[in-house]
C-alpha cells in the first residue's frame, strides 16, 4: 500500500510519516436524505442512524443504538470498517467526534462529543434552513480554541446525502461541477439527485449573498468545517481532509469564502486524501474538482482495495458499490504511513465481518 | 536481526526499545572528494551531489538532483536505501536535514532543513580552510535551544571523502589510527589516501591550537557535530552516533575537546551504532578507534546483512564493497527495536531497486 498523489507532491505526506494525528469525525444529518431513492448510506428508513453508528463502531467496536453494522441494501458495509481498522492496526493519539446536527446522539462515554448546540439541517429541495453565517463562525470559534496535542487533524465526515448536497452547495457558488460528483451508489441515481439539485438551486435563484446561498442549499458539515479549516491554517495546523467530493466541496466553499472576503491562504499545511474507489470512479473527477480551488492543493489517495479478500461484501467495494465516508482514505493513508500493510487493513476489516 | 554489543553493555538499546527516535541527517561535502579516486561514495564526476540525493531519498523516496539513486562505479547502491526501507517500516518522528556546507540544496518541502550558513570545506591537502572555532559553537549553539519532541536523537551522516578527513583529524589531534579506518571501498586506495592524509597533516606542523587543527584537517560535519553532540550531553538528550569510524572519530574530537577545555562527559547519554560491515572490516578496526576515548563508550552493531537476497547490487555489500553511510547502522538497530525484521528490510530495500 502507498500513498499516490493527484495533486501537488508527495512532500507533504512524507513529512507526516510516522508521525501522530487526532481523528476528527464530523457527524450531520440533513433531512435531504430522506428523499426516497438519494442515498445507499444506511439503512432504508434508518439512514439518518449512520453517523450515529459510524461513530460508535469507529470508537468502540460496536453499533449500539442499532443491532448490526450499518449496511447498504446491496449489503456493503460502512467504509468506517477500514477507519476502525487502521486504528486497531495504529491508533491514532486521539479520536473526537463533532456533533454537525444529529437525530440521533452516539451512546458513547469517555470520547469528547463536541456539542455545538447544532440541529440536523433541512432538505435542500425545499430549503437547509442553515444558519450559514453563525455556523461557519461556530466552527472559526472551535478552531482558534482548540488544543492539538497530535502533529495532525485528520477530518473524516459520516453524512448521509452528503455529495448531493455537496453537488448543489458547489453549482450554487458558481462552480461548473455536474458530473463531477461522486455518490455511495454505483449506478448513480441521476434523476432523482438532478431533480433535487435543481429544486435546491431554483431555491437560490436571485440571492447574491454568499451565506445566504450556504444557508439554503448546504449542509452543516460544509459550513462548520469551511470555518474550522480556515482557523486551523490560520494556526498552522496541519489538516487532512479525509473524504472524496465531498471534501473537494469543502475546499470549494473555502475557497468562495476566502474570495468573498479578500482572504487567501498558502495551502501549504492542508491537504485531501481520499481512496483508490473514489480516484477511479468512472462516475466523479474529483481532480477537476480539486483544480477549481485558487490556492495550491495537496491531494493523494490511498492506493488500498479489497483484492486480498474473497469476502463478497468487501468485493462490492472494488465493484463500485461503495467509495469513501468516515475519513477511510485518511485512514489509509494514516496506516500507511505508520507501516500497516494492505494485507493487515484487510484481515483486519475481514475480523469485524466474521 | 538482533543489536550485538561492541563495547559497554546492552542496558542503553534495551531502553531505547519500543521509544521514538528523531533522525538528523548531516549533510555536508568536502572538495576532499574532488580528489580523483578518494571515495566510492557517488557517481564519479558528481559526487559532491551525494548528500544532496542521500537526503532527497531518504525524506521522499525520490532523486530529483539527477536521474538515479546514487550508486557506487561498481554499481553499490546508497546505504541511504536502508535508512529509507527502516523509515518506511517503522518511521523515525520526524526527520531533520542539517546543511552542514553543501553545494547543491536538496529539492525538498515540508522537512526542516537547518541552514547555519555554512559553505563546503576545501581540500584537506591544501587546507580545509574552515572556521573551528565558530563551527564547532554554531553546533553547540543548535543543541541549547533544539526542541526535541521525541525519545532519542539518531545523528546520521553523508559526507562523501569522510572517512579521509576522518583520518587525518584523529592523526592530527596525536590519536595513533593508522589502518584503523573503514573507506567506501572494499580494496582501500590506500596510496592516494596516505598521500592526501600526509599532505594534510604536513599543514598542520608546528600547529598547537587544536581548533586551528582542525580548521585545516577536519570536516564540518566533525566539527559542527562535536559542538552539536557536546550540547545535547549538556541537556541529557539520548543521542545515538550512526555510523562507523567517522563517527568514531566524531568522538575522538570530542574527546579532544574536552581535554582541552578541561571538561569531561559521563557517556551516559550518548552510544555509536554501525553495520556489522563495519564491525567485520578487515580494513579497520573501529573498537580499537572507540577504546581511545577516555569517557566510557557504549558501542553497538545491527547484526544485519543481505544473506537473505540474491540481489546482485546488494550482494556487493556482503563482499565488503560498502558498509556505512547516511546512518544506516543506527537505522537498522531503531528498526530492530521497534520490531522489524532482517527480511522486512531486505524486501523492502529491494522494492527500491525493482
Amino acid at each position: 500500500m502507498t500513498i499516490k498523489t493527484i495533486l501537488g507532491n508527495n512532500d507533504f505526506t512524507e513529512f507526516l510519516r510516522g508521525k501522530k494525528a487526532t481523528f476528527f469525525l464530523s457527524l450531520s444529518n440533513t433531512k435531504t436524505a430522506n428523499i426516497a431513492g438519494i442515498t445507499q448510506a444506511g439503512i432504508p428508513g434508518m439512514i439518518h442512524l449512520t453517523p450515529t453508528l459510524d461513530a460508535e463502531f469507529l470508537c468502540t467496536g460496536e453499533v449500539r443504538s442499532l443491532k448490526n453494522i450499518a449496511t447498504t441494501p446491496k449489503g456493503v458495509p460502512t467504509p468506517g470498517l477500514i477507519t476502525r481498522a487502521a486504528h486497531l492496526l495504529h491508533p491514532f493519539s486521539s479520536l473526537a467526534l463533532l456533533d454537525l446536527g444529529l437525530e440521533v446522539k452516539p451512546k458513547i462515554d469517555y470520547f469528547p462529543l463536541y456539542d455545538f448546540g447544532i440541529e440536523p439541517s433541512g432538505s435542500i429541495d425545499t430549503g437547509a434552513n442553515i444558519d450559514a453565517m453563525e455556523l461557519f463562525e461556530k466552527g472559526v470559534e472551535f478552531a482558534e480554541e482548540y488544543f492539538c496535542r497530535s502533529d495532525y487533524i485528520i477530518l473524516g465526515e459520516s453524512v448521509p446525502s452528503g455529495t448531493t448536497t455537496a453537488l448543489a452547495t458547489s453549482l450554487a457558488l458558481g462552480y461548473d461541477t455536474h458530473d463531477k460528483f461522486s455518490s455511495s451508489f454505483k449506478n448513480v441515481p441521476t434523476d432523482i439527485k438532478q431533480h433535487v439539485v435543481a429544486q435546491a438551486l431554483s431555491g437560490c435563484e436571485g440571492i447574491d449573498d454568499l451565506f445566504e446561498k450556504l444557508s439554503r442549499v448546504s449542509d452543516n458539515m460544509l459550513i462548520f468545517n469551511a470555518g474550522l479549516v480556515l482557523g486551523l491554517q490560520k494556526r498552522k495546523i496541519t489538516t487532512v481532509l479525509a473524504g472524496g467530493t465531498q471534501m473537494a466541496a469543502l475546499l470549494l466553499v473555502i475557497n468562495s469564502i476566502l474570495k468573498h472576503t479578500e482572504q487567501s491562504i498558502s495551502g501549504h499545511n492542508l491537504a485531501l486524501c481520499t481512496t483508490k474507489w473514489v480516484h477511479e470512479d468512472p462516475n466523479s473527477e474529483i481532480k477537476k474538482l480539486l483544480e477549481m480551488v485558487d490556492f495550491p492543493v495537496n491531494a493523494y489517495y490511498a492506493d488500498f482495495d479489497f483484492s486480498l479478500t474473497e469476502h463478497p461484501a468487501l468485493k462490492l467495494y472494488d465493484e463500485g458499490e461503495a467509495k469513501e465516508g468516515v475519513g477511510a482514505g485518511g485512514a489509509l493513508m494514516y496506516a500507511c504511513l505508520n507501516g500497516i500493510t494492505q494485507e493487515q487493513i484487510t484481515r483486519k476489516v475481514e475480523s469485524f465481518l466474521g
